[in-house]
């Protein structure tokens, strides 16, 4: 994960621990390895995006092409078809290996905070749309929770309560379901939208399939097109609704001349940071190979060079696709629910509550990523996942090892340690140099002590920190508690993890309760 | 100008033609220079908008509210009323002061260039808006040429030729008039458009001032909407307009089977940077008070913590208005014309041609910046700046100064050596604390050997840098020749005035013909 750190030191248990007490040093290392880790690929801005093959006023301007780490490769070659591809992700009835780190709220995180801000524009087939719009993104380039306030201020007002009155100030819409707080539904059970505001919303990706009007009416109305998608995700968007709300109300009560607005945006600021810090200090050291707990120190960019303008690249939306983390079989309260029982079907978390759904995800285990192992159900979506890589004319799979630092495979055997997996390379490519980037993120083995594998291990941890840290709430002006208030600052101070948050909205703390992306069980391999 | 560098050493003659004969030294000055310039005021980015009065998610990410230096300042204040204020602009019947340093073609560039990135959103009475849409921007925050090329990608295709037949390949739309290439006009003598995609452009600001069937023919079609409002500003333009087809024929030369969209990309880019160039080696160094040879060098900016996203500030819209600077009378071979003459006349432009305007704004000097100087046509507009002040909330004179890190004035004594001056402060304002940010700046002495005044000029420099050199052309991985393409970098290599492009255009040149923002026989005071 670390360029030039990951060495034997790193390695080193009592080290790692002695660095995690001691904060100054702590804080140095931090920031020597995340600086390193960044600087292992070019920084931004990207001289291409998806729209012309070179450097253009509009490639470097205009966003709504995605951005690209290396430009288009247009070598004629003749490489596999995408369906003989796919084949590398089918488990051919074989059960799924399963993760010893991972627990299933780890991809609930990874894909609500990915669908966020990776948003690759989806062709409308009743606006006669092709695959091309896939060269398009609609994201704002932010990690900025549009999942749940919405991508533009129109929808984040029709979320909004909008009221003066005591007790309601700055507060996003909810209701009460077995006394709990949830997002309120966008349909009722005649299909028609709850609230006239909620036209304005992105309607959820792949309503049309729900014909259920039971399910269709457990719809949340939500800032995300994909928050629905699986009550995994609603979940964790739940859980950042009430947070927002509850951080809505001590403010009001701390500042009570402050107006509506006022409170909603300090609200706001708050959770987005809390996000943030959720993603470097949760996500990331679940995600990191050494025992080092890396720190969302907001220093450490205010200086770097590679502190630059976001701009979601179209590499970063295919490596991304980590559809083998899902298992074939999750468990809510002991119901079993196959991805497809549970796709767009928010009743298990209804029935069952926020804090159960935590747990339920937290104690179990997630699959593992890699080849031959992503669930029937998803099988579509790599093919497609190929294909869109092909469409954007990536170049291949080892000119990205060169570009973030990472030696080429001179052959098919140093690709992967599963002689299955470079016999399945060796069938479709005639050289390891034409290996397809997609086939080659997933054909590597899982570094040791991560869920992932080399290649996307390294990217994500460039684009998480450079796309984190530098989030403008994290700036130098802003980034004190004047932005934030005596709440929020203290809110930010207290928050590292997923279940620092759920603890503040439950007061029968129980501290045999897990909740946790990594395994209660894990220990490094 | 230069915070703490601008001392007897930086005064010195010829040290100064020292440096500016060893690059490597000059370079590493010129570094120095920049950076203690930009890093005296805060780095962006700007925690406040003119969208909220603290810090929220909108005021750091939505570009339409402009930025602002300082948070507004809602104190209680008897303040002069604006009207009675405006007196400190009025000549009262006397003759204009003239600059002994700058020519007419100072405020002609100052004027293009500031209208293409400062794009305070004007009223629409048509619409029923009122003065506060002024609190937004229509801005791209980008030192982009958009007087050239427009605010948007469908006034850029408007403006094109678009076609792939030899010789106007990447070409904008032109005319020859007298041999001479010019933008087509926008209108025929019945006022409709000449070009049926000219209605995408911003309509001329003013249009509906012009009466005359023939002055309104004579309007160009332009990438601004400001562009047309006095012909010394569509001069420059149409001299950009020329540099951009000329390298356009020299790119589809060098590169013939380069499309039509990739020669004009590639043109742009070109003269974009030439832009920068110019405004920076010739503009920033005619306004600056040293000797030494500021240069528009892309690496100074790669690793300076300053280097963050533009965005146009609330206060910036201001202290560019420098209207006395415009003089009451220009000649136009021979010719006189007051500004109201001038208003929206490209008459002396076509008639004169393209070289002879250049030389006679480069013969006559300008007005000087500064108070009881502004032609009588322009006291109207210097009042409407003052009310913009007040409608923003900007925060007095004095704490601008602070903010910039020059001292503040602790009496109305030090604001001005003109008695005049401090006895109208004295008469309005109670203390000097109150001293409105307008009013201030141009009350304030001239700086020696510069045409700005003290805090004028700091701001200037700030930014000037600021913008211009964060460009993303100029950022380390695009900045380079297979951007350019080797005509383009020849190009940028040897340009550094406005006088260098002119040559390009004709064969005949004349070593006596003299092009340039500082008078010929000026010395330095």
């Amino acid at each position: 994960m670390f360029a030039s750190l990951k060495d034997k030191l790193l390695n080193s248990k009592p080290l790692m621990d002695f660095l995690n007490k001691h904060s100054w040093l702590g804080k140095t290392v931090n920031k020597i390895a995340i600086n390193q880790t960044v600087n292992s690929a070019r920084a931004r801005p990207h001289p291409w995006s998806t729209v012309h093959d070179y450097v253009s006023w509009v490639s470097l301007t205009d966003k709504k092409w995605s951005a690209r780490h290396l430009p288009a490769d247009r070598r004629e070659r003749a490489l596999p078809d995408p369906l003989a591809l796919t084949a590398l992700f089918n488990r051919d009835g074989q059960p799924q290996r399963m993760s010893k780190k991972s627990t299933c709220l780890f991809p609930a995180f990874a894909q609500y905070l990915t669908d966020g801000f990776i948003r690759t524009r989806m062709p409308s087939a009743s606006a006669g749309e092709t695959d091309q719009v896939r060269l398009q993104n609609t994201s704002n380039h932010q990690i900025d929770l549009c999942t749940l306030y919405g991508r533009t201020q129109e929808q984040t007002a029709a979320l909004r309560v909008k009221s003066e009155a005591k007790g309601q100030k700055g507060c996003l819409k909810f209701q009460r379901l077995k006394g709990e707080e949830f997002s309120p539904y966008l349909y009722d059970m005649e299909g028609n939208f709850t609230d006239p505001e909620f036209t304005l919303l992105d309607p959820p990706l792949g309503i049309g399939k729900i014909q259920d009007a039971e399910q269709k009416a457990r719809i949340f109305a939500v800032g995300g097109d994909r928050v629905n998608s699986a009550p995994q995700v609603t979940m964790i968007n739940t859980l950042f609704l009430r947070e927002h709300n509850r951080l809505a109300g001590e403010i009001e009560n701390n500042h009570p001349r402050w107006d509506d607005e006022r409170v909603f945006q300090t609200a706001r600021n708050i959770v987005i940071v809390l996000f943030i810090k959720i993603v470097v200090e949760d996500y990331i050291n679940h995600i990191s190979p050494i025992e080092f707990n890396m720190m969302a120190d907001p220093s450490v960019v205010w200086n770097a060079k590679w502190n630059k303008p976001n701009w979601i690249t179209t590499e970063f939306s295919l490596l991304y696709r980590w559809h083998s983390l899902i298992p074939e079989n999750i468990e809510w309260m002991g119901t079993h629910f196959s991805p497809a029982q549970a796709f767009m079907n928010n009743k298990p978390l209804v029935d069952n509550g926020l804090r159960q759904g935590m747990l339920d995800m937290s104690k179990q285990a997630t699959a593992e990523l890699g080849s031959f192992n992503t669930a029937d159900f998803l099988l579509g979506v790599e093919k497609q996942a190929i294909e869109q890589g092909r469409l954007v004319n990536l170049a291949p799979y080892n000119d990205y090892r060169a570009y973030v630092s990472l030696s080429k495979k001179k052959n098919f055997n140093e690709v992967s340690s599963n002689p299955k997996i470079v016999e399945f390379l060796k069938n479709h490519y005639t050289s390891v140099d034409d290996i397809d980037f997609y086939i080659g993120l997933f054909a590597e083995d899982r570094e040791k002590n991560s869920p992932l594998p080399e290649l996307i291990l390294r990217f994500v941890a460039i684009d998480a920190f450079s796309q984190a840290l530098t989030n403008p709430l994290f700036s130098k002006h802003v980034f004190n508690e004047s932005t934030f208030s005596t709440v929020g600052w203290k809110a930010i101070k207290n928050t590292s993890t997923l279940a620092d948050i759920l603890k503040r909205h439950y007061d029968d703390t129980d501290d045999n309760e897990f909740i946790g992306m990594t395994q209660k069980s894990w220990h490094p391999e």
